[in-house]
């Protein structure tokens, strides 16, 4: 195992009280064993835990008026190994898929997949089904589109990331789900922290990432289609049909983000 | 109560076997109460009960190769009252909705709430909140918008009825639902029966029909944009953020449909 | 040459009277020699020509309250070739374009050649510039969407074609219009007679055709997606970018279109 | 009059040589009086003088391997009098207008008059015909939508301004552009330069502007919702349907815009 210490800080001005929901909690459901876990807020507010038909828990909160600052901290062990593969995993027949990973194939609003089942068909539709079809949709959203800070915002969607061909994590994260899905393999969203283990350090500073999880083989398996490399030391933070459902924070209200900073590095003093 | 006799059939032809969800029976949890139901395949076919997020049991099948007959018929009691309703209805703050109410908040394939966010504050912004805001959206939806067979298809959604104005009943559930979500009201898409009961018969064949629910006072009410009246004897097949999450029926391949027919009537021996 | 009775009728039914553009008349600068022509409106109204900056002569009428009749007969002479050919044609460089063919590499309304760019360079960038490429577009286009009456409106536009891949003449045109110009081949929409000489006849009452015309070596050459073949008889009544410079009929207010009927058909009685 | 020296400098950097289209110089059928005009290009280089159908009068230019700075400079005389008005101006129904005029009624790629219209007539459906409707949508565009650098790109067009609210100037001028068109006011959009005479100078670096103008009562008349001033010293570079037809610079290949820079004053050394 491998200790992290993650977490992120969040500071908002605003004139009047802004309900804010919070999702940047790590998800209990998964590899990542949290063992300490901390909330800073300033000043104190309570956070109540909501809960989605993901599985995702968010924490509703109400920005009072003028500053607030949140800070997230956890220690977390992560399995040393990196993502799972198995270049064998099958595609299953529509007709044996899951009622959980059935939802999967819907289109939704940041994932038309069914706009762009045509042009997925003619990009994979001579590669092998499962996981070379899904590591080829990778490498091709990976290689076709061009990482650039800035170049999108709330409202981009995968259709938008095809015909621009720039966008940040979450926007490739989103056009490899939808073209998955349009070739019928369940794709979901995930969003959460990714240290560089074992990877040269990024130039930029740290920022929630995103990435895909395919169900394949009887199982869901991690793609990162930003990265396209199996890594170390994911932790997931919520999963959803697309960037609608994982809301880092939402605001209603006139709130301005003043910083923020995510940290997710290797805990000087592992067990 | 009133005894309603209702259902459908689908007559598909395809070349293959073609997997299907059908989504067409009672939900259970509603005020309808199922007295007798069947299924009709021909030829017979199995049917598996799936389930999804959002509490409605899809059935999956395999339509074989050749012709496939689908039929549905249920008696079923329901209120013989109209849809309740409460011109009193408060509009919950963002910080009180309950979790379950906030995820109907969010935008969705067919109802952009975030790009009608704008023009739904310049038509509603003025309106009371709460109840009389939601009965202001259904009369402008069913005041502005055109009822006109075959003037949408699958891939219309709110922000397009918005734009042309005209559509079939989905095309009216989809707009009241993005306009809801942009007020703050959360808002889901309900697909069902219903029949002419204590209204003139419709001139057009029977065919399913989708309505909305709108989150107010604690609970969730029935608005029907395309009627924009309360009815009595809806009978909800499922509920979902929109059209995407109730397929009538999806299938996987080349099956075509022949014919369908939908029937929803007063059964002739009451109880 | 060959000689061909061509024209159209329309009814038209309004409440007041309606100001409208007619774009029926053959265009002078083609090919085709008009012999005779002659228009036929009841009640009689004033026709008015007028100019756009692309060289078509809409007519300006205004429909008197209640019906009117719209009635345009011609007699033509068109070659007895088909569309003129040449497979060496070459792809000038920008460098080299004239100005009147960089206009029509422009993105236009119907036509977002900018937002099919990446797809049309994956598609089409192996293939050999100029005459090929424009070739295998066509081929391409033609092969690619499923003709299909009722399948898309006034709203649809080539990336709507490229998404859903069925329309009628008018989107097969669209759809290469813009992958030409994505590939930087100035191309331009064409709308006008197509009679069936020497190929059989269309199962479908006849309709105004619509197809392209590309920039190569120099000058244009006609291009038909929808059918994909070199042709005898085409008669051009308008050029544009798009089919919003070329409108067959434009009314401005209440009036309904109640019967259509188009004919081009070689004359009995040659010269 | 008053005496301006206005101009541009751009420096692009290029790996290859690189056919580009500037239309940076001024408009010689306007009130501004071109009193002297140089370029500077480095690499020395030959411009090519085209035409459009708009009357607009882009130059060709190759930029050479390596770096080019491309400089343009003007004297000019404007008249010292804001913007004409004529609050009486009245719209001309349809079946008056010239054929000049109808030409912008048309719908094009940033100007989605069509989709529009629905909301126009919502928003303006109730005010005076002719100036006092065209300055209304004036006024609303102006307090409706924020001027952000950054927030919208090549791709943004009316429609999505309507949605997102947010823009420059060349949003604004479209936002106004196609709901001038959708209420049947002709209008067309317009780019150049705008020195700060007699306002508060601008607190940003100075760039080109983008405005309109609208055909009332037998003229065009300049509208500017980004500012919704009458302003003195207007200089027009280019005309067309939008932002498409008046590109500053098109580049096809990889040239990269090192820095840019646009001066219009009041020139020290009047006549």
């Amino acid at each position: 195992m491998i200790q992290l210490r993650l977490g992120c800080t969040f500071d908002y001005e605003q004139p009047v009280a802004v309900p804010a929901l919070l999702q940047v909690a790590v998800r209990r459901d998964d590899g990542a064993v949290v063992r300490d876990e901390a909330w800073d807020l300033r000043p104190a507010a309570e956070l109540t835990v909501l809960s989605d038909p993901y599985g995702n828990t968010p924490r509703r909160v109400a920005l009072p008026p003028g500053e607030a600052h949140i800070g997230y901290d956890a220690l977390v062990e992560v399995p040393d190994r990196p993502d799972p593969m198995d270049p064998g995993a099958v595609q299953h027949p529509i007709e044996e898929l899951p009622a959980e990973a059935l939802h999967f194939l819907l289109a939704s609003r940041y994932c038309e997949s069914d706009d762009l089942a045509p042009a997925a068909f003619e990009l994979f539709g001579k590669t092998a089904p499962g996981w070379p079809r899904a590591q080829a949709i990778s490498d091709w959203v990976h290689n076709s589109v061009r990482f650039e800070h800035g170049s999108s915002d709330q409202a981009t969607s995968a259709m938008d990331v095809y015909q621009r061909r720039r966008g940040v994590c979450r926007d490739f994260a989103h056009l490899f789900v939808a073209l998955c899905r349009a070739m019928n393999m369940p794709a979901r969203y995930v969003f959460g922290y990714l240290p560089d283990l074992f990877v040269p350090p990024a130039p930029d500073p740290m920022d929630f990432c995103a990435w895909a999880e395919v169900y394949l083989g009887g199982r869901w398996w991690t793609f990162d289609p930003r990265n396209n490399q199996r890594r170390v030391g994911r932790v997931v933070v919520g999963r959803g049909r697309d960037a609608v459902d994982v809301p880092m924070v939402t605001t209603w209200g006139p709130a301005r983000l003043q910083s923020l900073r995510v940290w997710a590095d290797e805990a000087a003093d592992g067990p």
